[in-house]
């Protein structure tokens, strides 16, 4: 655990360049407008450890799998999310020498990104012999106008005498990717300009052997600032423009860059991209950075009106909630249905592809509540686009239906570890989950029905193939899996993923009854099959023990030296990072919530004992190393009244990566579990439900430490507000019409506001 | 299944060039002395398919890991064979235009190994315009003289003009491994020269950075060929001798080239290797080429007079028995102690490494009967010359004791799957079996109370560590285990290496009875220890079904889906060329002997019922889609008087690579499997046991195709002949003092015959 920065409520600042986490506090400052991002590295050349990272949604490359052993069915490419050419690329000279934050004396350092605003902003004095010269440099990728960054630097020469300023801005195509296969190079150039005002590139993806469209990338640079003297490189790789001036003490300059960036995926005609280019390039240079960072404010002012969660009481709770919130719509705010939310968004390359089964579990629930209901929509949409490549998925397994990705840009199947890309199919289970869970949430059957239930087809057609017939026992098993506790490989009838296949089975039948029967026979679904979805789910097997009265996490579990987590010697904790795969797989330990996963998806449909028995079971044995448990375990936890476990929780979730709870924030962000805390919050701490008879419910408690919370939701085309002020409980319609809720099991009726 | 090479008792002939399976073609005519061999791919270049490969014994190269994901505890190298520099290189030129079999047009191609001299005969006429060259070239590596490889060319001009013959020999250090990451070269040039009638070249494996030492190959080429002309060439990576002439109609020329090849191994100085490169080389020059093949011919001879296995009436398994015992004395005869048995011996580069337990398992047993009692011991003692190594495997881990790799040249494991690396932890089993088995076999127990207890307390102390007591169960387990059979993965409880851990902890224990308490002291086991191993004894879980009467190969085994494997459609088969790995996981299809192998491990202690009922079961789930699995099989069912059975596993065991029947064989030839079809005559078809009251036993049949066989044995400073004939079986003591042993279970005394 390390916190390298300042607890702040709409601040992540730190005072400390601290050179042994420098990649931990480039992550925690990555800035994104869903179109693009970046993160946190410098401008200039930092010869420390640093991990350059600038990415474009929707802009990837096939890389060729390595494993070191080839099993029959692994995807031939491995998805890359491509390190962008360095567009910010900026380097300053102080009298001809290079600044270099790595060995230069410094002061007054400060690294403050600004949640409210989406602003970055870097400040420090640095001293070269005599000289005293003082930076204050902001970023942003403008939420207004998606193809734009911004980078500005105020220079102060605090020295006594002259100072000469060097400014040497570039577009560098020199770029890798830190996991290439053998250290390729991705991107080719295409073309390049440069002139004394403005540079631009075009770059293309390089050739790949899978028959992927390669991309296109226009990236154009202007400068809004006069010195004296200036000049222009182009090179190979890169174009430059270099300023330079002379500073008498106590003056200043300024010097911006307005980046445009415009791609492919938007102007597939080369032409009307490099039209594209100049036109988004020469509106925005007609602005005043003033009124850029204005439009700026008031796009996030208005996210943040809707969608903030304020806490009294606990700035450390404050500062999480609201740093995971900002980081997700940096990510992904919906705007753009062909992109998704990667586990990493814009902070990191690790992982490699944009979608994984978080979007369903994690991030459309909150999603759901905080956008607009076309957003959480579009996502399930984007799995039914992808449905031709689940249908090739399973395929490559000899199985029939649809197998979902593990990771995925396009929908064809990315990862190749044997354990996971065969073996984690409880993902599938989720793509059909959030159907559910929409449809549920929203009242809207439509995409259940027209959509939906073609994807909910091809998922049950592949579990019907996945489950065999045990003769032996008369029931139906899974054998040969991983589930979400990805600690246990290859193993026989997990409870989960028995539960969701049989799940799937029941809700797609449901579904289909409410189809007419040409509807059915256009889904290619037989009386046969039905009969045989009916004999799965009669009799699937659901593995338990009756001495604990727990769900079994899979066949033979209890056969394990059953000992808590909290007798792991400290410093072999993470134990990914200290112990041999095998001490792993046959430790009782658990990454993350597995059976309670399921207790959480379906959680009306447990009884209170049940819930308690396998929550007071399971939590002691998990490890919650992945980004994606404490949060179920907090919603639990909530709603088992274990107020302080969920706290413990929450905490942990809200402030992941603020404390690199895990050790792994270096590379990148947690993204998609970002909304973990979210979840917390609002299904945890308020206890929001849709039960059994569709209400909206609510069951609040509030942390010891807090005062007050509240938070907004969408709910049905109705906006309303949640305040919890000690045990004063107030909900409110802000808009819409009329609703009734459950507030502690009663029923309650909301009258709009107005 | 593909049979590209005639049934012929002593030779493996082809009068086809067979382009489509040029491989294959190559691995089975491969050649070696133990020092170093090669594949049979052609001296010149050859533009078809083809896989060179000339490999020195234990010159190896530690190459970096390459996973997709990396797991805690992986071995940061992998220990690679190394295609060695090519010295066989020779290419003919006919009127200035270079032969290349893969396009010209050729007739009376003949291609012949003759295993009993172990020389490679190649013939064929060629066709250039209205010329019509023939040749015939003969290859072999010298069993008198290790370092000694000789070719010869005879060229005769078969048209009715002149010809101009150009003969371009090389050593050629431009030489990849088909498998090397990166593409990267394995061999730097430390020095090179030619002159008119020799050339040489000493090459240095590159450096590396995991400590591994580097190893220097000298190789030296000699000429005795008398041409009109002659020149030479030195480039950076090669030199080459040119010799041409002018051969008038019907009028032929001999070309001979000698090569000694000398390693660091031997001369760890520059200087003296240098100096045996020259001594060695003056040495060999001065023989004629008739005398050095009389010397390699009585050599091969006298192996043959030992070990030949003589069948009557049927060539197909005359054959087979003999290409797999001069492909094993090929690989290995015992003379260097450094040395082991890899898969592939000189056959191909396949699985890197030297050394798998396959060694202990299958050649020991072999090797004790057909050569000193001291090979067997030297093969022992290589596993207690590493136990450093497999203390820091185990450590890897973070587990006490031993644990000996999967692969390996030094010790190391190498191996890097981590279901294999890991799990297959049965290995372990098998190194201290084979101190029983040489005990047993030789009734020498020094061996076994001075190194080999360090061996077997070390493997127990892994053990006691590697289990785990099951509270519920009250009984020790294994979980997290890759048995024998590879076809399951990451499984609990796998009665195999539950029963040889149980085993080796009760052996180590008998054998530390028998030492005096200071030597027991001094092994570091604790009277705690060995009240553990007691107990770990008495209550060690062995799996087993009681409806079914059998030992059960894992937990759960029985919840499959039990098809036969010839339920299996035949265009499915091998699976595991057409399955995907999950697949393959749930299926009930067992690679190699799993439960078996234990049984034939200890064959007297399970009562004939006992064997019959696992038997039954298992054989029919079985795809042998190991090498090491026939053997087995055909020794049980030889057991159970399974004759036609016995004699089906025999067939493929002894032409698997013979007939390809897992299609395989074109990248290197199984070589540590071939003991099997010698297993499968000796311990099978007759029968030979070392009983419970430490008889040597027999209790032969002989196949229904076959009229006779017979086959010699060491046993204890004798020499045993067995021959068996219809009904009649003769043992007759060749040399060696009177013993008593059983025939058909009646005490029978051989005399000596002199």
């Amino acid at each position: 655990m390390i916190q390298t920065f300042e607890i702040n409520p709409w601040k992540i600042v730190t005072h400390q360049l601290d050179k042994d986490h420098k990649r931990l506090q480039e992550s925690m400052t990555s800035i994104g407008n869903g179109y693009m991002g970046m993160r946190g590295m410098f401008e200039e050349d930092y010869s420390g450890d640093t991990l350059p990272g600038i990415y474009i949604g929707g802009v990837w490359y096939p890389d060729k799998t390595v494993v070191g052993w080839w099993k029959n069915g692994y995807p031939e490419y491995f998805g890359k999310v491509i390190n962008a050419i360095n567009f910010i690329k900026t380097n300053v000279l102080i009298d001809g020498e290079k600044i270099d934050l790595a060995i230069d004396q410094i002061r007054e350092f400060e690294l403050s990104l600004d949640m409210h605003n989406g602003i970055l902003t870097r400040q420090f004095e640095i001293l070269k012999g005599d000289k005293k010269i003082h930076f204050k440099i902001q970023r942003f990728v403008s939420v207004s106008q998606k193809q734009l960054f911004d980078l500005n630097y105020e220079i102060e020469n605090r020295s006594d005498s002259d100072v000469s300023i060097e400014i040497n801005s570039e577009i560098d195509a020199d770029v890798k990717n830190e996991d290439a296969n053998y250290d390729e190079k991705f991107w080719e150039v295409k073309e390049a300009e440069v002139d004394g005002r403005s540079s631009y590139m075009i770059v293309k993806t390089k050739p790949n052997n899978f028959g992927v469209p390669r991309f296109t990338v226009g990236v154009k640079a202007q400068y809004l600032t006069l010195m004296n003297e200036h000049k222009v490189i182009k090179d190979d790789w890169d174009v430059q423009n270099i300023f330079k001036q002379t500073l008498s003490p106590k003056k200043s300059i300024d010097f911006e860059k307005r980046v445009v960036v415009v791609t492919s995926r938007d102007y597939s005609q080369p032409e009307n991209l490099k039209l594209a280019l100049n036109d988004i390039s020469s509106r925005v240079i007609q602005k005043k950075r003033n009124q850029l960072i204005h439009e700026q404010s008031a796009v996030w002012n208005e996210r943040w009106e809707h969608a903030d969660v304020e806490i009294e009481g606990n700035n450390s709770a404050q500062q999480g909630i609201r740093f995971n919130l900002f980081q997700l719509f940096s990510t992904f705010y919906g705007e753009d249905k062909r992109l998704n939310i990667g586990p990493k968004g814009f902070t990191g390359e690790k992982y490699g592809g944009a979608t994984y089964w978080d979007t369903e579990a994690f991030a459309i629930p909150m999603y759901m509540a905080l956008a607009d209901q076309s957003v959480a929509r579009n996502l399930l949409e984007y799995r039914h686009n992808q449905l031709a490549g689940a249908f090739h998925n399973a395929q490559q397994q000899g199985l029939k239906g649809a197998l979902f990705p593990m990771v995925t840009f396009n929908g064809i199947e990315n990862h190749n570890e044997w354990e996971i890309t065969f073996e984690e199919i409880h993902r599938n289970g989720t793509i059909a989950y959030a159907i559910y869970n929409y449809t549920r949430y929203t009242g809207d059957e439509s995409y259940l029905l027209s959509e939906g239930i073609e994807v909910l087809t091809a998922i049950s057609k592949f579990w019907a193939d996945r489950v065999h017939f045990s003769s032996r026992k008369q029931v139906y098993m899974i054998h040969g899996v991983t589930g979400p506790n990805e600690y246990e490989n290859n193993v026989n009838n997990n409870w989960y993923t028995n539960l969701i296949a049989k799940w799937t089975l029941k809700y797609t039948m449901d579904a289909l009854g409410k189809l007419d029967k040409g509807r059915v026979e256009k889904l290619k679904v037989t009386p046969h099959e039905l009969r045989h979805w009916s004999d799965i789910i009669d009799h699937m097997y659901l593995p338990k023990d009756s001495e604990y009265g727990i769900f079994l996490q899979q066949d033979n579990f209890l056969d394990k030296e059953l000992k808590p987590a909290s007798s792991i010697p400290i410093n072999q904790r993470p134990i990914n990072q200290h112990w041999s795969w095998d001490k792993i797989l046959r430790s009782p330990y658990i990454k993350q919530a597995d059976v309670l996963q399921g207790i959480w998806y379906f959680i009306d449909q447990f009884s209170p004992e049940e819930k308690k028995r396998n929550y007071d079971f399971y939590e002691p044995l998990t490890v919650h190393e992945s980004s994606l448990s404490a949060a179920v375990h907090s919603i639990l936890a909530a709603d088992l009244r274990y107020e302080d476990k969920a706290v413990e929780m929450y905490e942990r979730t809200a402030r992941l990566d603020l404390d690199n709870y895990n050790n792994d924030t270096d590379d990148g962000l947690h993204i998609t579990s970002m909304t973990g805390s979210w979840l917390a919050i609002v299904q945890g701490f308020a206890g929001m439900r849709i039960d059994r008879d569709g209400f909206l419910s609510f069951k609040p408690f509030i942390p010891k430490k807090w005062s007050a919370y509240q938070f907004r939701i969408n709910f049905r085309n109705r906006l309303i507000k949640i305040s919890v002020k000690g045990k004063q409980v107030t909900i409110k319609l802000l808009s819409g019409s009329p609703l009734s809720i459950k507030l502690n099991g009663k029923i309650v009726k909301l009258e709009g506001s107005k």
